[in-house]
């Protein structure tokens, strides 16, 4: 059997973990999942882009918003409001049971996985998705306005403050899960697949955990990440505001050096063709696809580019 | 002015309260209020007989289920029970919106009272509305089947097991807050009305507070109590079954009885007027009245009985 680990953030990333799970088993591929979004709203533990892949791939995702649940209603935050109640973190009533869920069975003294695990396995997901870290990380935002938590300022002030610099608070503590330590050690493993998520907010985050950037190395298998830059634009969020006030060039080149380190394939948007040249030189392999997943389809397509990408580098 | 403070605990209690707020402005009346019955669950901290009071006072309570909020839904908990929740106690989403602020709040540092003044203000409701304390007291009921938290015995129970006792665990280092001591120092103070609530489980829980019964003695004013008893039956909730189980006669006789060592005058439903004389013996004052409280002229019509028999007893 062949496996692979794909690590993925938001909601692009979850496009194509959709994908890889149309074309691949449980047992085939499993999820490393940015928690550095984490944060603490209204009394609850919330964890974004874990419930981003949940909603993903048990068809619960809000597809008109691109965040929560679909058909949602909003009782509970509107009496929340009334209350006098922070009102700038949208949770939508059917959200807010996994928030408590998730608080509660914490409080109890599961970890973060366990009950990740528990929350996926009710939802009908029975593909493995690990958070980075059983330890909190939390991803701060060091702007022209101050420090400011993640969602602060990606939600609530709508990432207008100019980025100075991206800090991963106790990243230095945190220690990858034996779930993925012993998943990288697996025989089987043949490659690793970074999803186009933000480089810098979901990926990074990931890799800041204690040891687990060495670990995925030490696997040696392939890693393929996936440019998320189509036509040197982002397809959504604040990737390129990002890399203008971090001073790089808005260019998956940019993307393919900060990953330089430790990946050996990079997957280009066919419209941006013109860079794998470049991008080869520095040592990597490039392939060119159409990296838009606009509908399912482009998905499965994207993620047996990226599955190819990777056996075949490991045919090498 | 005269002032008065009415004990209370649930249902039956908030109807008197509500009767009350009709007759006396927010300068002239405070409540003291169980909280006994306040737990955990779902992760959140839950004050049943505060929220009755609340909702009640504020025109927000379901008068169908008795509990609760009207026009509730119930999305979130259903959300919840698919995720492998306990589902034995309801919670709709917009009284949810209520749990969430008070653990919130409570998380953050403010007290119990504080928590409860705040949530009262922003559903409108400007009357003083007080814990019996800061300080968790939790009733337990001894029963046939073992020990039991309140609301495991009362909820998901429905109160079916044989009560062998009743206990108010942390009672003792339990202190009344400041609010109420004061109030009960002021020179204004005229009267302390026992609104219907059952004997037992709602009011004992508050006189179980250190030294609270015995501040509400110190106060000199006189205590009047309604029975909770109708025609020698309970109006609602478990009072009789508890009483037979105690093997108390169910006769509002007992009810005297029980409250004989700090009341001065007892409310008769006119229904039970054959008892009056035999409670008259213990030393109290009674007065017959109606005291199902069906309609709002109800409550106040009770509640100016209860406010001139302490008038009355002053006067004395």
């Amino acid at each position: 059997m062949k496996k692979y680990l794909a690590i993925t953030g938001g909601v692009g990333g979850a496009k194509l973990a959709l994908g890889l799970t149309k074309i691949l088993s449980k047992s085939e591929v499993a999820f490393l999942v940015n928690t550095g979004d984490d944060f603490e709203h209204m009394g609850l533990s919330i964890s974004p882009d874990l419930d981003t892949l949940m909603y993903t791939l048990s068809g619960l995702s809000n597809v008109e918003l691109g965040w929560g649940r679909g058909g949602e209603t909003w009782r509970c935050l509107d009496a929340y409001k009334k209350l006098g109640g922070d009102s700038w973190f949208s949770l939508g009533d059917e959200d807010l049971a996994v928030h408590l869920r998730r608080t509660e069975m914490l409080k109890l003294g599961s970890s973060l996985s366990e009950v990740t695990a528990d929350l996926f396995r009710h939802l009908g997901v029975d593909y493995s998705c690990w958070p980075m870290s059983d330890k909190p990380v939390r991803t701060q935002i060091e702007t022209e306005a101050g420090r400011l938590e993640f969602q602060h300022y990606f939600v609530r002030d709508r990432c207008e403050h100019v980025v100075k610099s991206i800090h991963f608070v106790s990243s230095s503590v945190a220690y990858p899960t034996n779930n993925l330590l012993r998943y990288l050690e697996d025989p089987d493993l043949c490659g690793i697949i970074v999803c186009p998520s933000n480089p810098f907010l979901s990926v990074d985050p990931i890799l800041s955990v204690h040891g687990l950037k060495e670990a995925l190395i030490a696997s040696k298998v392939p890693i393929v990440a996936v440019s998320p830059l189509i036509n040197g634009q982002a397809v959504k969020g604040p990737t390129a505001k990002i890399m203008k006030e971090l001073r790089l060039v808005l260019s998956p080149v940019s993307v393919a050096a900060h990953y330089q380190d430790f990946i050996n394939g990079f997957i280009l948007d066919e419209s941006d063709a013109e860079h794998a040249v470049e991008i080869t030189k520095s040592g990597m392999s490039v392939v060119t696809a159409q990296t838009l997943m606009a509908s399912l389809d482009d998905r499965i397509n994207l993620a047996q580019t990226a599955v190819n990408m990777c056996d075949e580098l490991r045919g090498h």
